[in-house]
């Protein structure tokens, strides 16, 4: 490695150790201060780079990246606002454990706090959210400095992608030349070769300074023989909620779903929701539908009268749907939290134990040791099965024969179920918060296809949606599909534009229903005004002109209660085949009536409850 | 006042306070979370109520409006990376000392860090960068709680439009019910009136709960008198940097200009380069084109050939232009950094004074106190007016008989003269980083129409351009002109949505060179690749789409050298004349070469300095 100054040695030994470590590309967007970085990311043989304009955009492309991948994808840009720019992605890291560095380019110190433009105190910019922060010294071709900056790299790694895992910054001080121009005398030519150059053990490979081992925390074999006991019980859940990436080993959650015959109850994004072993495990996925909140005025809902589960091993973050969650508070089971990072991701502060391990492992292991399961498991699985199956069967028979307009107006929800039936397999299929996500929990049931569903539920806003979904079509060859509202197709437009400039290829399904639907869901509904014009927001806007403007094509379905279309559902589904089987990009708006589209939710449920209040309590 | 619960009654008594202080809009964004704040806001007939669907936009548009009007207009948003939207125009309010309420909306305390839905750590969001941050505790409806949010309301309007104004963050944790449903007990009847009304002395009229008087430094007669004395030197300058708003008292400054003889070089965003006060200060404002940056191995410019000027007075921030930041360090002068926050805002560190101060006033105090102006004060002045004329003139005649193809380059720039020229009167002009602030530095000479300059540079970002212009247009009755590069435009396109949504109309001139011109002064120019990819950054963007999107109506005038149009400034002209005349929004776009435009913009300067050499040498 040679180097024409201090700056360019300094930013490619950065950039020699994350690809010595495995990182394969790296998100820039455009500056001055940042140049010493962007020129060694841009010339190295082994990145490749993506180029966005907006830094928002492109750290939620790093950041969907990361959530495909599990590896990191550095995020750069110079300074001052375009560090502020990151913060939204880097909060959605912490919370989703998702990898993420930042590295931002700042002024040499003595500019700092000095008035001089661009400057702003990006010390610890991230505050509390990110694993490790280091303001990096000023460059200098000096031994120490240089070992210290490759062990350090080394290190911003191991926490970004350590348990948990999550965003880390370096603050990357330059004084001028910032363009690698020849400094005489800057870069000694008698540098100690490893400081200068890293490891090498021949031309062509180089190897990390510091190799990485990472450890996860495991029980002991007591602890796990007493968890195992536990597991021996008559009715059992195991509950995926949300996974940390990469993702659940399936097949052990599996096994243990098999040692103990506990239904699995896999959220949407747990990654156990779709796959083949669906075929063998009791995947229950339907729970959105049939268990209820429970708001002090109304009664419990039938599952509630089922005999209570005694134990429940909760696996992931906190499942994406409130009813779950509530049912969950109100059984009074034995409650086990399992987090490799020992944080107590348990809001409805039900837990019972916390169990620091990984999860994988851990169900793996007590597979192997769990004695048997009860006769009565099998009664228990059936429950949910049973009811699993009417609410699915409910809501295709509405579907289906349209039922008056609620079929039509249920569509809003059920067009996730649609979206996993027509996926190629294949898919990575990207669901947005608010109501993207929720109606996939609730009308995406369990399927054998291979689809790999993702979501920005770490903090679930709605900022960012388009970029993290198209960085994580960049990170798979699966065919992409996005689903998102039109406020979120609103807030990222800007992240439209990786379509062309990363040539990323995806489908986006735009339910459009004119502002925030989910608040139809809340009891502001109730007050109007504010309830349209500051909660609902409708805006109005004509997305058709993006066509234009970002290069793909844009179909329009109109299935609102209103419409003309006789067969809407029909109509998109082939709009949506057509946009996958075809080349380029899409966008599917889907036009929807929110309030009709909740009305119809609701009267679904009630017709579900009725039916496995019935059919549920003689088994 | 009555309220149906603790929360209403909390966000009441917020929204009361802030109105009584002065408050008259807000900036709203949808969210469950934040409900008792929106309600507030929404429902008091005093608050006029923007709402806006992207944070970032929302807060950049407060932001402009406090810069145009001085006064804080808060921003609402829920919880999450909502909050962390608002940080880029955080960190501007800082710099620019620009008034700015963040008011956070925040799950209650027991679920932070829970793992519960859309919660990260909001505590001191904004790091070292808000000028005061409180979490407010739990709303009650107990008096001393509810004397204390008023105090705190108060306290932070006091250091948001406080010495040096700035962004201020108040984090406001809600627990449900969040909508104004009754809650039986939840406010007491025999609450103390003050705690859960405020201040009224009669029915119709409220007061703050603590009122403020704000007081500002000022020398004590002895300092001045030295400074005074000071001031006494043959040659000198005033330095008027970009203005803190709400802005400089102009006849202060011009009464120091007179009693001095001193030349007064205004900075485009210092509030004294335009109106009427020009007809009769000496007011230089075409520095940027004769004075020259000092790279080791490039000879002064003519100006150094001059004597050097004994005394500096610096008021403001720091200028915008380099060649002026870098002509005042190498002069050797005693240079007085006039600044009331006693911030050292000079990164060149050739102050030798440092004076805390209210810079209006205290030029009005010295003007009294100065003992008369040196005989060779006016031959100073002179040169200073001699060389603007000399720069002036040769841009005027380049672009007059077009000289080939430099005349047409060099619009790019001049498009600033321009559209200072045809700007109604008066007129808000708001020019964006990174380049057309820079061009209405170099060319858009003083002049007596009332034009209100502006730009974001505090931290001199290219994000948020659209709303803060947006922004500072709701706080005024002028006509609005947005100068903004293709980069900004694309950045904030979002921010778009204000003028259908916030029902504004502005006139944005669209100089789309496409890609980041301003690369083409600095020395990565020379290194492509990774020159063009990762610093230009060309997109090919065709912005035409947006006005269907955004409803506005959007022209296109191609001045590249290569265009065929024959006369593209007087199209332009036209164009733009009609844009300002006209009902409605309009999106002007010039289509420009930026490497062509930086050759002719040095070739100019080339000729600019030649005669500046040969014309005042003998003066």
């Amino acid at each position: 490695m040679t180097a024409p100054n201090r700056n360019a040695l300094w930013a490619q030994a950065i950039v020699e150790e994350l690809v010595a470590a495995g990182v394969d590309a790296a998100c820039l967007t455009p500056g001055s201060r940042s140049t010493p970085l962007a020129v060694a990311f841009a010339t190295h043989d082994d990145v490749h780079v993506f180029s966005h304009l907006d830094e928002r955009s492109s750290a939620f492309f790093a950041l969907g990246r990361a959530r495909r991948t599990g590896r990191v994808t550095p995020i750069v840009c110079t300074s001052g606002t375009a560090a502020a720019n990151f913060h939204p992605a880097v909060l959605e890291a912490d919370r989703a454990r998702v990898p993420l560095l930042a590295l931002t380019a700042d002024r040499p110190p003595e500019l700092r706090d000095s008035g001089a433009n661009q400057t702003v105190d990006q010390e610890k910019l991230y505050g509390g959210a990110v694993r490790y922060y280091k303001d990096l010294p000023e460059p200098e071709a000096a031994p120490r400095k240089l070992r210290s900056l490759r062990t350090t790299v080394a290190r911003a790694l191991s926490a970004a992608e350590g348990t948990p895992a999550g965003p880390v910054h370096l603050n990357v001080p330059f004084a001028k030349p910032l363009e690698p121009t020849a400094v005489e005398g800057d870069v000694p030519d008698d540098l100690d070769p490893v400081a200068a150059e890293g490891r090498r053990p021949s031309q062509s490979t180089t190897e990390p300074f510091v190799d990485r081992m990472p450890g996860t925390p495991e029980l002991d074999d007591g602890r796990l023989r007493r968890l195992a006991d536990d597991l021996e019980a008559e009715r059992g859940l195991i509950v995926a909620g949300p996974a940390d990436p990469p993702r659940f080993d399936r097949e052990s959650i599996v096994a243990l779903s098999h040692a103990t015959g506990y239904p699995i109850l896999a959220d949407p994004l747990s990654g156990l929701r779709f796959g083949g072993h669906v075929r063998v495990a009791p995947v229950i996925s339907g729970y959105d539908g049939y268990l209820t909140v429970d708001p002090d005025d109304a009664p419990a809902g039938p599952v509630d009268d089922w005999p209570a589960p005694e134990v429940v091993l909760r696996l992931g973050a906190s499942p994406t749907s409130k009813p779950l969650r509530e049912y969950l508070a109100r059984t009074g089971a034995d409650q086990y939290v399992v987090d490799p990072a020992g944080e107590w991701r348990e809001a409805e502060f039900s837990a019972t134990d916390l169990v620091v391990a990984d999860p994988s492992r851990l169900c793996a292991r007590l597979s192997e040791v769990v004695r048997g399961r009860s006769s009565t498991a099998e009664q228990w699985r059936r429950r949910w099965e049973t009811a699993d199956r009417i609410h699915f069967e409910e809501a295709r028979k509405w579907i289906d024969r349209g039922d008056g307009m609620q079929g039509r107006a249920l569509y809003e929800g059920w067009v996730l179920a649609d979206v996993v039936d027509l996926a190629p397999d294949p898919a990575t299929v990207f669901v947005s918060n608010s109501m993207p996500v929720r109606d996939a929990d609730r009308f995406a049931a369990a399927d054998t296809s291979a689809v790999t569903m993702l979501g920005n539920r770490g903090v679930s806003g709605i900022d960012g949606i388009a970029s993290t979904a198209l960085g994580a079509g960049s990170g798979t060859t699966d065919e992409l599909i996005c689903v998102l509202g039109d406020l979120a197709f609103y807030h990222d437009m800007n992240g439209l534009l990786a379509l062309d400039r990363c040539g990323i290829d995806a489908t986006f399904v735009l339910v459009n229903n004119d502002g925030g639907g989910i608040f139809h869901k809340l009891p502001i509904e109730r007050f109007d005004p504010p309830f349209t014009r500051q909660f609902k927001t409708p805006h109005g806007l004509d997305f058709e002109p993006s066509e234009e403007l970002y290069g793909f094509s844009f179909a329009r379905v109109d299935a609102r209660p209103e419409s003309a279309l006789e067969t809407p559902r029909q109509t998109f589904r082939d709009r949506l085949s057509g946009a996958i089987d075809g080349e380029g990009s899409h966008v599917v708006e889907l036009r929807t009536d929110a309030n009709a589209g909740h009305r119809a939710r609701e009267a679904l449920e009630a017709t579900v409850l009725e039916r496995v209040a019935q059919e549920t309590q003689t088994q």
